[in-house]
Parts: structure tokens; C-alpha cells; sequence
């Protein structure tokens, strides 16, 4: 017999004159397709995000890739019709994955153990749900599971997870706890697993895994709101002592002091109709102990409804810093869900007591900041930590402090690349840790060891068994042969060098910048004048011959062609522009990479993005090019830079479950948004310009964090008016289109005129 | 081209004039068949014993065991012609094993990662040796390897290990890491390793493993005194972040953060002729840091003779407490490895700032002790714990003090069975913590919270779920179909419980003393009075039919058939007698023991002894009998104890590397050995008696911890005066044959008059 319960479904398209703009954010955007972005509950950069997994599909079977994990990266596809669990931590929006740990489902009838599968749910402890029994909201989510008839609700502090299950009246309620599941997961991925139960409604344990952090250990404590009358597990360790013939313990049951892999637990209940039975689960990266420090800390009582209020005020709070006037209500939709996902990593990765474990794998004290974890730095250098320096310089200023703990703690002595629960992976091209570095110093707004902040990026940087640098330094460029992505790599060094450059100069060190500068401008070795694009050289000195302009992988790049990558000079597009020809040829370039038909088989190519993801050959849904818009400003036709942002903004960010055109990429296309939404864009971190493009919202006030104001406003905005006319600072007309970090610094007004006719004179 | 070293052999058979006691001591007594001692260096109770491993077989292969391993419980077997290497960790004595961290092997040539063969030592890093190039003595250890023509070196402080190798001259010298290797090397033991190497000639790194201890980690910092010139590593672990297509790293040379499963490591050197490399190996059970800590706080300076040194005067000074004269030089040597081999275990498990791991995997900082691990408690509890008592309180007191701090972590909520290294394995019968619990308290030595102690051995006592407790406690006995081992345990924990009754007597709870004195006697149920044994019995009360009376495995038993062990009463022994039929009873019982002649087949299935440690039927080489042979005092035929008890000290301790008839069993053979030589034995641990034996000693001053000094002396001791003629306590006959331990702390002299000619009336 199944209850039917009465949702209330919460309306998402509020209007202008809502009080609470968290009530605009919709965590389901994003969720379908390739935006793999997770819909439940969290709080800002909190260390917890309890959310469904949809599945928990193998990565590899038999040491075969299974290319459909791809799709789980945040652990939920809005278009499957089960769900598996609620597991702990995930990412947003990333292109690779790991974490899904601590996979909770609740469960009636007979104990299973085993997951199931989409096709047949009844033989695992997944059960079936739909949309129309779902709502997902800051801090908030809940879900109808069919199978068992339980309402799921779940929301969070920073480090607890909190679950609210309504069972049916039954003598076989179970909750059941996976420590073997988790995302991307590899045959060998759970290492090892310690539980101890400590009496019959509080255990607590670690879950030790190798996937793509290496080396990864994440402690917990659980506690139930309800006492369970019976538990038990199963597990795989071959040397439990004496199994055999000593009849010690049986292990499998109520047995309290556990130890193995892929460790799995049911506990049992009998309830009433409609009975809760709640859950807090906390997390440490340290121990045991500290995780329910952590749970005593943060969730000391079984107030579901307080613990979502509080995390709704950190969310309003994180929204209200920039409030903001749009053209229509799905507009405040996409803005504060931007935001919002923007909001959620990097991620705390500290207990309560200021404890955390360091890449060295040493427990360590942040001593004066909030230690954070998960650095996609090649995505989120561009937008993200800009858009961190303007609204939250504070947490930015503690995420530089955390990657100079993860230097200090490197025997390699690099600064993180792609950093992730005391473990580097090192993904992607470049060392853009450094452009975050320089940024946040130049800008005022790391004030730690300057210094020691520059050391760490020549040292980075100087790292010659790091792919391809040592060549890169004796050659001037990545060679072909050494990396595999050896163009994308040497734009990118090059970017980074000039970001140093820029930190030796603001620190008056002469011949360090006089070093840098110099290797920033070894993106010209790669510039086939011939041709007009960067292009694959070799270490003789010879272009490769055999080159695709269209192709990505195997033509030196990652995640983007040449046509996307060859702009890829943020720090000198000027001189990039003059060996390209000059304006009209880079005007020329655009045009053509904006409107240009992409055959086909292009699209199955490129990861990490939907076919909506492209306009033209410009792929939005990656981010090589995600600065190449504004440099119509350069080409003197900004007014096509202005129609292609707004139709960026227009085509690629949408209210929908699959809003999102590719991979929100740890909070970077959403970053994008908010800038290019306001009307500006930092289009080379580490300068303290940014380029002028189209607001889309008809105002902002941006309240900064020294105490002071800056406020965006519009003059005949509209929809189709998408065309600058004119733009004042404080009422003095804007020259060259550039706003610097300190005009916003002082608070006061830009004033943008908008238009319906492109203004094409006076470039 | 070899060199070849001149050896200085040390005498072995030194004389009584020497003043060095430690020259006494002879590490390699044992090595051979059951003795299972390893010869490497090591201080009293250190938490390092750096010794060589003969063979590193698995344990299992594919799933199947290897009965072979069980030879390598300490990791050396004497017959062995080639060395593995020289590994970190060694239990002394255990019939069971584990451990075997870290192993270190300098090679010369071709880098080889694999151990090779004992057959075939040319195809790994393995080598030649020969006894007459090697010499082990207490904290040294040396051995020339013949295939690289290194010879090695060994000495240690207590959490460091000092390695010296004289290298021949090469431009391919290598010393080989390998932290695979172990011993009962299940097929998954190695769980995950981490290294880093800091610089040229440091590393740091943990291994845990999955063996005999479930859940082990091992830190350590291991420092060179000379820079390696290259290194590099082998190791599984699949998921290498895009190990493939992404060249970031080559990880397997010179790469300094490593990670991954069966981690082996090459480090490279030029060597010139006779050039000396040492290596400082620390270990921690808490962290990377502690190790490091520890490494500096021992051994700051690369001094090998002076760590040598320090660690013999530890030595020195652990002989020194007792002052013997004997009647052989032999006799010294035996007597002052017994000291040495009962001064091994346990060991310290606990970093120089006082943090240690304990049983609920979290770290604990030691408060005003010094925390041990590794208790084989069933062996121990019977002499070695009451010789600790005698000759070392303080550190038996903080062995307590480790026991209840293992309480305190328990979830179980029970005193250790056996556990080691923040685990525990549950091995054997009995809850014998109990027995050193109550022991140390009665005799005043741990001067802890003992109505919390006593609170502790209550728990554990009441553990229903542990083998057969529940029945035990509802039926009298524990049922044979509830434990395969149902007889030893009934009696077993009879004893306990009388230990039990003993400490709530001393504490004056009189409820708990009379639960625990009436579960004492329960040992009556399984006394099958037609036959004349204990025997197995169902939980109906049926005596098993079918029972071979000379069998133990399959019978109820575990280490001695019930011949053996139908003695086991040592807390009643009287009642029993009585339940025998009497004096004349008991008499003919232990006479027939002694005596009867054992068909072979039951030697092949006597575990863990040689055909030597078995008399008649009476097994030494175990220890359920161990007490036995002073039961003829009771008997009234005291002379046929103290011709059986020199019989036993003559038989079954020898000089020979196969010098011990049985496992050391962690020092306990040992302290029989001890106390028997000293002419009295602990019958009953907590109670305060020793029974009267026949001393092997001409003399002995014991120094004890309150100053005073307990004498020996002998009159008339010859090697065929086995009869003890008269003992005298302060010349004052003593009556009983009993002395009481407040007797030794007063101090004074217990005087044995010795005769070849039995003194048969009296009794």
C-alpha cells in the first residue's frame, strides 16, 4: 500500500519583487546532459553536498573504460529513472570525476545490498522517483522514492548532511549505507574501510579510496535520530583473523568493530506511518573524532528546519551581494542560479578545530585562513576567481593562502594544478595557480607573503619534468613530441609566465620579470604566419605537416581546436593581432569563427560540451575562448563583440533542466555569465582591466567588500537593444572600453546607453 | 672481484668473570625450526627490530595457504642459505605472524626489484650468506652478503634503525626498498603506500597493510647518509591520473611523490672500495612527522658505534637485575638469552612526544606512560607478566596501563585478547588480560584506577557475543558445538574468572567476587570424572562420544590434547586432585604424563613444537602445561618435580641456533626458563604464590625496583644434585614448598639445600 503525499510545489518563476533571491535559484539547472552540475543540498564552498546519485556505474569494467561514467560526474542525470542513494560529496560541473562518498538509501521490504539497476530497480535497494515528486532549492532537496514509499528530504551545514526519511509504517524500514559506492568508480577504487559502531545510534568510521585523487581518506560519524534494533554489513577482506576455524565473532552481524572493503551496512527499524527517521552525517578530512566535532559543532540538535534555514541565510546572504534588475524573470532565474553555482567549490576542506590533511598527507592547523580543496584551476583562473576578487575577496584571498599550503607541503614544490582532497591530479594544461596568484596580490587582495607567493610560481613554473617544461624553457615552446597538447600547453606557460611577470614587476623584481616577460611572448614560436594559426611544431623547429584545423585531439590541443585555441593570447592580444595581420584580419577571424559551419563529425569530437555548446566553430561550452568575444573590441567592431555576448548569454545559459551548454566547470560558465551579464569581462587575469562588452541586466549594485557600492545601470535596455551607445563611469564617458579593478573599487556608477542600432564609428 | 672481510668473531662462550652481561646473550638461539626468535638488533622492548629476513614467501597463492610461511614467523630461518633483506619490524617467538616492514637490501649490478629465489638468488635482489660470516649479538647484527660482496650492518635505538653498508667499489651500487615485502604476505596484505622523497637523501612515506592486524599503518623517515644519485620505483596502481594520454610525470624515475599498492624502490650510487652508506630508518605508528621526530630525537648524528653502544648499556642494564652464578659457561648464555628474549615483547608503540595509534584508529597521546602493543596475552599471562612484576614493574604497570587504554578504544568494550599495533586479532582461547590485570593491581604494581581495571575485566568477562561466553555463562561450560576449541576456553576462562574474583576481593566487592569465584569453578562441568579428563560436552550436557584422549585438534582443544590440559585448574588445583581421586591420583596422572611413550603420528600434529619439546606426553613447547610439572608438590612427590623441572631446563633450552624446543611465544618459554632457573614459578597469576621448585642456578641476586635485593643461594648444587634437600627463607624453613612475592620485596635470601638423592618423606 503506498501513501500518497501532498507536495508543495514551491513556485521557481518568482517575480522582481520577491524578498529572497535564494528563491531564484534552481539547482536542477544544469543537471541534464553535459552541465553536471548536482541538484541538492549544500551551502556556500561548504565541505558537504548531500545529493542524489542517479547511478554509480562502474568506470572501467574489467579494465575497460566505460565511457558512460562520463555522464555521472556530479552523480546525477535529471533524464534517469532511479535513484540510487544520497551520497555526500560531489563536484560541479567538472569533466572528470571522483568522489560519491558515503551513498545513504533507505530502504523496505528485504535487505539488499546491491545497488540494481535502472532497468530493474527491485533488485537492488534503488528505487524509481520522478520529476513531479522532486523539488531541489538552496540547501534543499527532496524526492518521493517510489519503491520503498519514503519521502526523502535532505539539507546541509558546512560539514553535516542532513537526512529526513518519512517510511511507511513497516517492521522492515532499513537504512543502508554504501562505503563501497562512489563516482568514477574503479575496480580498486575503495581502498580500505574502518566502521565502528559506538553504541546503537551513532557510528563513526573512514573510507579510504584511489581514484582520481590518489590518495584520499574522508572520516565520518553518523548519527540516527532513531535508535536501530538490528545492523549488519557486508564486506571483502580475506584476512579476518582466524575466520575459519576460530568462531570468534560473527562479523557480518551487529558485530561493531569493522574493518575491509567495499564495505556495505543495512540498519534496520520498525515504524509507524509517516514515522522520520533522521540522520546527520558528518565529515572530516582528519579523523574520526574530528567529524563528530565537526556534527557537535555545527548540527547539535534534530532541527531539520533550522539547519535549512541557516544554510538559507549563508545563501542569501552570498546572493545579495549583488542585486540585481532583469529583463524578465527567467533572466533573475539564470542570474542567481550563476551565482549559486558559483558559490559551491572550491570547498571547504577543514574541521571545525582548524584541523585539515595536507598534500604531504600530514595533519596540519590553518593557522589565520580557511583551508580549501578542489582547484579546477584551468577553468575557473579565467572568470571565476576574478568574479571572487570582486564579491568575495576574503575567500579568495584564503584560497591563495590554501594553495600556498599545498606549495609548502609539495615535494615537487609546485603550486596546485588540479588539486583535490590533499591530492593534485594534475589535469589540464598549464600552471594557472599562478594567475590566481598574481591576481589576488595584484589586486590587494592576498596579503600573505608576497614574496614566498612569487618564489612559489617561479618554482612552479620552473618545473622541467613537468610536462614539457624543461623544453618549453630551452626551446621557447612545448615540442610536439614531449606533450601530446603542446600547443595548448605553450599558449598557456605563456599566459602564465606574463601573470608572473606581472607579480615580479608589482614586487620590483627586475630580472624576474625581465625572465617571465620574455617567455611570455614564446606563444609567437607556435604562430604559423603561413597560415594564421598556432599550429604543432616539433623540437627541430618544423610545423607539423599533417594538421587539422577543425580536430582537436591529436592536433597538440585539449578542449579546443586552433581555431578556438589560436586566439589564446589574453595577456598580448595586441601583438597577437599584428602577426595575424592586424585588425581586419583578427576582425576577419572572428567573423569567420563565429558564423563558420562546423561539419558534423566535429561535434562528436569535442568533449565536454552539447551541440548547443558551439556557435559556429566558437565553443562556449569549453573555455579556451571564453575571452575571444571581447576581442572584437580590439578588432575595432565591438558592436559584434556585443551581439555575440548577448547571444552567448542568450543561447547557452537557460532555465531548463539542461541550461547549460556544457560543463559548468567548478562555478567558470557560470562566472562568465555574471561578468558578461554585467557588462564586463577580465579578459587577461593578473591586469587589472576589464573589457567592456553587453549587460543584460537592466541594473546591478554590487556591494563590495569595502563597505562601498559599485553600481551597473542601463539606459534603454531591452532585449533587443543589444548594442552600447555609450558608457560613463560616474557620468565621464568610458575611453577605450576598458574599466579598471580600482574604478570599481571606489564604489560609484557605470552607465551603459543601450541601443537597438550597432554603433560602428570611432574604433 | 670480492673482497674479502676479516671477521672478528666474538667469543660466544665467554667466562663467568666477564663483566659484560650482554656478552652472554646469543640472538641467534632459536633461529632454527620452532623457535621462531629472529637474530637482529634490537633494545629492551624497542619498537624496532632491524633483523634479516631469510625468505618473504606469500602466505597464500591464489587463495591457497602456504604452510611453508609458518617457518617465517620471525622472518629468519637459520637453514636458509640466502638473505631477502633486512626488514624492520619482527614479532620474537609468535606462532603466528605479521610485520616484516620495510625491507632494505643493498645489491650491486643490475637493478633487480624482485626478491628472486632461494634456489635462484642471481634473479633478484636477494643474497648468499654463510653463518661463519655472521654474528648477531644483543643491538648487532652483522653479516657479509656474498653476491654483492656488501657486508652489512645493523644496530638500533628504540624507534630507529641503523643500517651500515661497506660497499665494493661500483658505479652500480643500489640499496633496494622494498615495502611489499612482509611477512604472512597475504596476496592484498600491502593496502596502499605513500612516498615522498624530500631531497637526495631523505624520504618519508606509510604502508598499510591488511595481515594479521587488520587495519596497520607504518610511517617512516628514512635518511642516507650519502645522496643517491638517481632512484626510482615500481608500483601498481591503476588509476594513475591520465597516466596515458597525459605525459605529465614519468612517476618511475626520480619522481618524488609517489603512491600506489606493492611500492618497491631503487636508490643508485657510485661507491668507491670499502666505501660505507648508512641509512637511519624511523618509524612511527602516527605519522610521516612523528617518524622524522623520533628519527632526530635518537639518532641526530650518523654515529653507528654510538648507537650501538647505547643500546647495548639498555641491554646491560636490563641483565644487570639479575646477578646469576651457574654451573656451566653454557648455562650463562642460556640464562642470559632467557633475559634477553623475554626483554623483546612487547614493544613500544608510541612516538617520542608521547602520541600512539590506538584500537578506535585514532591517534592518543600516552598520559604519564609508555604505551606497548603486541600482546600474545594467552602465552604471557602465565610467567612472563608475573617475571615483569619481579624484575621490570614499571614497565608491566604501563603494559596495564596500554591494556586499559585498549579498553577505553573498544567498542567491544573488552581488554585485549591479542592484539598489535592499534589491533586486534582475537587469537587463542581465554580473555587472559584479566590474569596481568588482576596480578599487577594484587601485587601493587599498577597503581592505576582500579575499580576501573576491575570494571574493564568484568566487560570482557561479559562479552556474550565473544566465542561461547553467552553459553559459558548460561550453561557452566562452553558447549562443543559452539566453539571448536570449547574445552580450553571453559577452563580457561574458569581461571580468568577466578583472577576476577581475586581482584574484587582485593577491592572489597563481594557481589563481583562471588559471581566471578562461582564461575571459577565451572571448569568442574567438563571434568568427565568415568574417564578421568576434561572432555567436550554438547549443549545438552551430552560428553562427547567419540574423544581421542592424545589428539587436540578436533578434540576441544587448541595446543594441547586433554592430557595436557585436563590439568588446567591452576587456581584450584586441589579441587581438581580431589575431583582426581587424590594425591596418589594426581601422582600416577603426572607420572603417566611424563612418562608415556606418544605414537609419531601426534608430533606431526602438535603445532608450533619440535619432537624435542615434548616429554612423554607432557608438551613444553606449548603452554597449557606449564605449570604442570610444579603440580607435584601438591601430588606429595615434590622430587619427581624437581628431577622433571632440571630435566625440562636441560632438555629444552639449549646454545644451538636451534636451541628452544618451541616458540618463544613472546618471552614466555623464556620466563619459564627464568623462574624455574631461579628455583620457584608463578602456578597461578594473581595470586601471590610461587611454588617451590628446583633451582639450576649455583646463585642469583635479584635487584628489585624498591631497592632491595632478593638472594639465591644454593648448598651442595651440582648438575646431578636435582633435589632440593631443604629451602630456607632468611634461614627459616620455609613450609609448603610456597614462597609469597611479599617474601622477595622484603628482600633477603631464599637458601635451596641441593642433593643427589631425592627427599621423599614429609609431604
Amino acid at each position: 500500500m503506498k501513501k500518497i503525499f501532498l507536495f508543495l510545489v514551491l513556485p521557481l518563476c518568482v517575480q522582481a519583487q520577491t524578498k529572497r533571491l535564494i528563491d531564484y535559484v534552481s539547482p536542477i539547472i544544469g543537471t541534464a546532459k553535459m552541465g553536471h552540475t548536482f541538484p541538492g543540498a549544500t551551502v556556500p564552498f561548504g565541505a558537504v553536498q548531500l545529493s542524489p546519485d542517479t547511478d554509480t556505474i562502474p568506470y572501467a569494467v574489467n579494465g575497460k573504460y566505460n565511457g558512460e561514467v562520463y555522464r555521472y560526474c556530479a552523480g546525477y542525470q535529471y533524464d534517469d529513472p532511479t535513484i540510487v542513494g544520497f551520497s555526500h560529496t560531489h563536484f560541479s560541473g567538472t569533466g572528470h570525476s571522483d568522489l560519491g562518498d558515503l551513498l545513504i538509501m533507505p530502504t523496505v521490504g528485504k535487505i539488499q545490498l546491491n545497488p540494481g539497476t535502472a532497468d530493474r530497480p527491485e533488485d537492488g535497494y534503488r528505487s524509481r522517483y520522478t520529476h513531479d515528486k522532486e523539488i531541489a532549492r538552496a540547501n534543499y532537496y527532496r524526492v518521493l522514492l517510489e519503491d520503498p514509499n519514503v519521502l526523502a528530504e535532505m539539507t546541509a551545514s558546512a560539514r553535516v548532511g542532513f537526512h529526513r526519511y518519512t517510511f511507511p509504517k513497516s517492521n522492515e524500514a532499513h537504512l543502508i549505507l554504501d562505503l563501497k559506492s562512489g563516482i568514477y568508480n574503479y575496480d580498486n577504487k575503495n581502498v580500505w574501510t574502518v566502521v565502528r559502531v559506538a553504541n546503537d545510534s551513532l557510528l563513526t568510521g573512514y573510507m579510504q579510496s584511489n581514484g582520481w585523487a590518489r590518495t584520499r581518506t574522508i572520516y565520518f560519524a553518523i548519527r540516527f535520530s532513531k535508535s536501530f534494533k538490528n545492523y549488519g554489513a557486508s564486506f571483502a577482506d580475506k584476512n579476518q583473523p582466524y575466520k575459519g576455524f576460530w568462531r570468534k565473532f560473527d562479523q557480518t552481524s551487529n558485530f561493531p568493530e569493522l574493518a575491509g572493503r567495499n564495505m556495505k551496512m543495512h540498519f534496520d527499524f520498525d515504524t509507524e506511518e509517516g514515522e522520520e527517521v533522521q540522520l546527520k552525517v558528518a565529515i572530516s578530512p582528519v579523523s574520526m573524532r574530528n567529524a563528530l566535532a565537526n556534527m557537535d559543532a555545527e548540527v547539535p540538535d534534530w532541527n531539520f528546519n533550522e539547519v535549512r534555514r541557516k544554510g538559507e541565510e549563508l545563501w542569501e546572504a552570498e546572493l545579495q551581494k549583488i542585486k540585481v534588475e532583469m529583463m524578465s524573470s527567467d533572466d533573475y532565474v539564470n542570474f542567481y542560479t550563476a551565482m549559486y553555482h558559483a558559490a559551491l567549490m572550491p570547498t571547504m576542506y577543514m574541521d571545525t578545530n582548524g584541523e585539515y590533511k595536507g598534500l604531504d598527507q600530514e595533519v596540519h592547523r590553518a593557522d589565520g585562513f580557511t583551508n580549501y580543496t578542489s582547484f579546477s584551476l584551468w577553468d575557473t583562473f579565467r572568470a571565476f576567481h576574478p568574479y571572487l576578487n570582486l564579491i568575495n575577496p576574503k575567500r579568495n584571498a584564503d584560497m591563495v593562502a590554501s594553495m600556498m599550503a599545498h606549495y609548502d607541503q609539495s615535494v615537487l614544490h609546485m603550486l596546485p594544478i588540479w588539486s583535490h582532497y590533499a591530492n593534485d591530479n594534475w589535469c589540464m594544461s598549464g600552471y594557472h595557480a599562478v594567475s590566481v596568484v598574481a591576481d589576488a596580490i595584484i589586486k590587494g587582495i592576498y596579503t600573505g607573503d608576497a614574496e614566498k607567493a612569487l618564489a612559489a610560481c617561479v618554482s612552479t613554473a620552473n618545473t622541467r619534468r613537468y610536462e614539457g617544461i624543461g623544453a618549453y624553457i630551452d626551446l621557447g615552446f612545448v615540442p610536439d613530441e614531449v606533450s601530446a597538447t603542446s600547443v595548448s600547453n605553450t599558449l598557456e606557460y605563456a599566459y602564465d609566465d606574463w601573470c608572473i611577470a606581472q607579480l615580479a614587476k608589482h614586487l620590483q623584481k627586475e630580472e624576474l620579470y625581465n625572465t617571465f616577460i620574455t617567455r611570455s611572448e614564446y606563444w609567437r614560436n607556435l604562430f604559423d604566419t603561413r597560415i594564421g594559426f598556432m599550429r604543432p611544431k616539433n623540437a627541430k623547429g618544423e610545423f607539423r605537416k599533417n594538421f587539422d584545423q577543425l580536430e582537436t585531439h591529436g592536433q597538440g590541443f585539449i578542449e579546443g581546436n586552433t581555431w578556438n585555441y589560436s586566439l589564446y593570447v589574453p595577456h598580448n592580444p595586441q601583438g597577437l593581432m599584428e602577426l595575424m595581420g592586424g585588425k581586419d584580419s583578427l576582425g576577419n577571424y572572428l567573423d569567420s569563427l563565429f558564423t563558420m559551419h562546423l561539419p558534423d563529425k566535429f561535434f562528436a569530437n569535442t568533449e565536454d560540451i552539447t551541440r548547443e555548446g558551439i556557435i559556429g566553430n566558437y565553443v562556449h561550452g569549453n573555455e579556451p575562448a571564453h575571452h575571444v568575444v571581447y576581442l572584437h573590441n580590439l578588432a575595432g567592431i565591438p558592436w559584434k563583440g556585443q551581439e555575440r555576448i548577448r547571444l552567448i548569454l542568450r543561447n547557452q545559459y537557460h532555465t531548463g533542466y539542461d541550461g547549460l551548454g556544457g560543463n559548468d566547470d567548478c562555478g567558470q560558465m557560470s562566472a562568465w555569465y555574471l561578468f558578461s551579464a554585467l557588462g564586463f569581462y577580465p579578459v587577461s587575469p593578473a591586469s587589472v582591466e576589464y573589457w567592456i562588452g553587453s549587460p543584460l541586466v537592466k541594473s546591478a549594485k554590487v556591494t563590495l567588500h569595502n563597505g562601498k557600492t559599485f553600481e551597473i545601470e542601463t539606459i534603454n535596455q531591452r532585449e533587443k537593444h543589444v548594442y552600447v551607445k555609450e558608457v560613463r563611469l560616474n557620468g565621464k564617458v568610458l575611453d577605450g572600453y576598458l574599466l579598471r579593478h580600482e574604478d570599481i573599487l571606489a564604489g560609484g556608477k557605470l552607465t551603459f546607453v543601450m541601443s537597438g542600432t550597432p554603433k560602428k564609428s570611432g574604433f
